[in-house]
């Protein structure tokens, strides 16, 4: 992923400031290590522990959750927690996700279990799905039940979407359908949770499914942009050359291309690593099949999908304005 | 952990009875692989995924659940999706666990990573605990959000107490304050969270503190028991014959003849397997140092301080009775 685009640094600053002692406080119900994983996984702490005074991540899914509520006028105090609660979900996810695909680095650091070990992070990462209910729950608010009951389902579908990807890249044949299946469970369910949360909590509580659905289908469509900016990309910005496409993940435009291309076909049935010739004829075979064209009209018809959803709404003029311009950046940057 | 005595069996099949349809219903929200593994791991499925008709485990705390719900005069069906909540959760725990321990078998079965893999276990694992927090958030209730934000309390503990136990497993200095922490969170907590459970949705609800202490002294009391088993038990009967001191667990007999005794440090210093003769000469120095009669003292202390919590509550006669059974039967059995 890139640096996102300028107009939206203030927002996400905003997000950031909101939220460092939110989560702060958070991992300071944890001790020992537990507290250390947690701290070290969301940017609070180096890896011995010292406090950075910092959060890393990008916080999209809170910044999406605090911009919901501005939109609809839901108090910020009141949804903070919910914001936290997704992040900390979010962070979960990635230190499990970590140790399935054996990931040695995120955000430029070794990750969880790389330093720390497979079962203290699996424990991290059960810690930081506590964490996100605890937060969650220690709010008394007439819809604090109902965000709690959404952040289970939320749970399950981001495992279900997991639990598709995990098997997608042991199986050969993957389906287009099969793929967007998956982002809608590990991307759309929680950035539709998170917007669904924004809504929550305030005057438009009753419209919270449409925001849930707002941004389920931007975070399918950003999901879609983040698999064309792993092939399509200056590779020196993101830092990470083709490496979902090395790592012979079955992105969107992937899975596309093989159903069309059967050179494409023998290539991914060979167990060979994939070098920078074979990299770039593969990138070559997934362009010609029409797969870069077809992954960016779904990111855009799923784009229209998400706004149709809420634009019939009496939202704030300007909270609206910076949805706008969040979403325009995180699908620019993937 | 052997087979109870007989006068609860009738406690046991009773909770079984009930928690048989909500389990069911709980898994039946997933889908493919998921609902196939945490139905696995439940009893409910076999293997190849042929439904079983019955609930594996002893359901031991949510039969506490019931009970304490029954002494306290709740509503059965009002405690019956925290009963649940409680089983799932214990057994996202074990499905984990088994991970971290490497455990090939866990009620005569392959463990769930064992047979379906690492990487979907611990999905699995997550899904449990979001099934946990959804049966529970389901259910409309004043105490609702109080139970909820109390499970992710209790998954907290669970999680910093099995980290201890891993931590402890590294190293070679741990203390028997150390232990009866790891115990206090990783069999503790939740004991005492089923207990509370029981009080808290019914006319004792502000007592349920009360309960949760007495589910936490009696939780620790039944892992001291458990250790006890593990040591000097028919093997015939339980079906792993020292296996924790053969896996060089610190158990609380092992962690307190460690500091009395220099041989049994100098074997636990060595990397060799433990073989018959090697685990025959461990277990007597390890009786030789009064570890068996500490651990047994210990065991009666925390039974008598569970007891003194709730002693002076007016509670159902036949359910406190039964209470007392099952509280002396997990005590016999570990």
């Amino acid at each position: 992923m890139t640096v996102l685009s300028h107009p939206v640094q203030p927002i996400l600053a905003r997000t950031r400031q909101q939220l460092l002692p939110v989560l702060s406080a958070a991992i300071d119900r944890l001790d020992g290590p537990l507290r250390h994983m947690c701290g070290y996984q969301l940017g609070l702490l180096e890896l011995d522990g010292t406090p950075t005074g910092r959060l890393d991540g990008k916080l999209l899914r809170p910044a999406f959750t605090l911009l919901c509520a501005d939109a609809t006028g839901a108090r910020t105090a009141d949804v903070l927690p919910a914001a936290a609660a997704v992040e900390l979900l979010h962070n979960a996810c990635l230190v499990h996700d970590d140790v399935m695909d054996r990931d040695l680095l995120r955000r430029h650091r070794p990750t969880v279990w790389a330093h720390f070990g497979i079962g203290e992070a699996i424990l991290a990462g059960d810690a930081l799905i506590g964490l996100a209910f605890e937060v969650l729950a220690d709010r008394e608010h007439p819809a604090a039940r109902a965000a709690l009951s959404h952040l289970a389902v939320t749970l399950r579908q981001l495992g279900q979407g997991q639990e598709r990807d995990l098997r997608a890249s042991a199986e050969t044949e993957v389906s287009v359908a099969d793929c967007l299946a998956t982002f809608a469970g590990k991307t759309g369910s929680l950035f539709g949770c998170a917007c669904r949360f924004g809504a929550l909590f305030g005057p438009a509580g009753a419209e919270a499914e449409r925001f849930d659905r707002f941004g389920t289908d931007l975070g399918i469509a950003f999901q879609l942009a983040d698999d064309l900016l792993d092939i399509w990309s200056d590779t020196a910005v993101t830092g990470k050359p083709a490496s979902d496409l090395r790592a012979r993940r079955k992105s969107a435009p992937v899975v596309y291309a093989l159903a069309a291309s059967s050179e494409l076909r023998d290539i991914y049935a060979t167990d060979a690593e994939f070098d920078d010739a074979t990299t770039a004829r593969v990138i070559a075979l997934i362009e010609a099949t029409g797969a870069r064209a077809w992954t960016e009209g779904e990111a855009s018809a799923r784009t229209r999908a998400a706004w149709g959803e809420i634009d019939g709404l009496a939202l704030d003029p300007a909270a609206r304005g910076e949805l706008a311009q969040l979403a325009a950046a995180i699908l620019e940057a993937g």
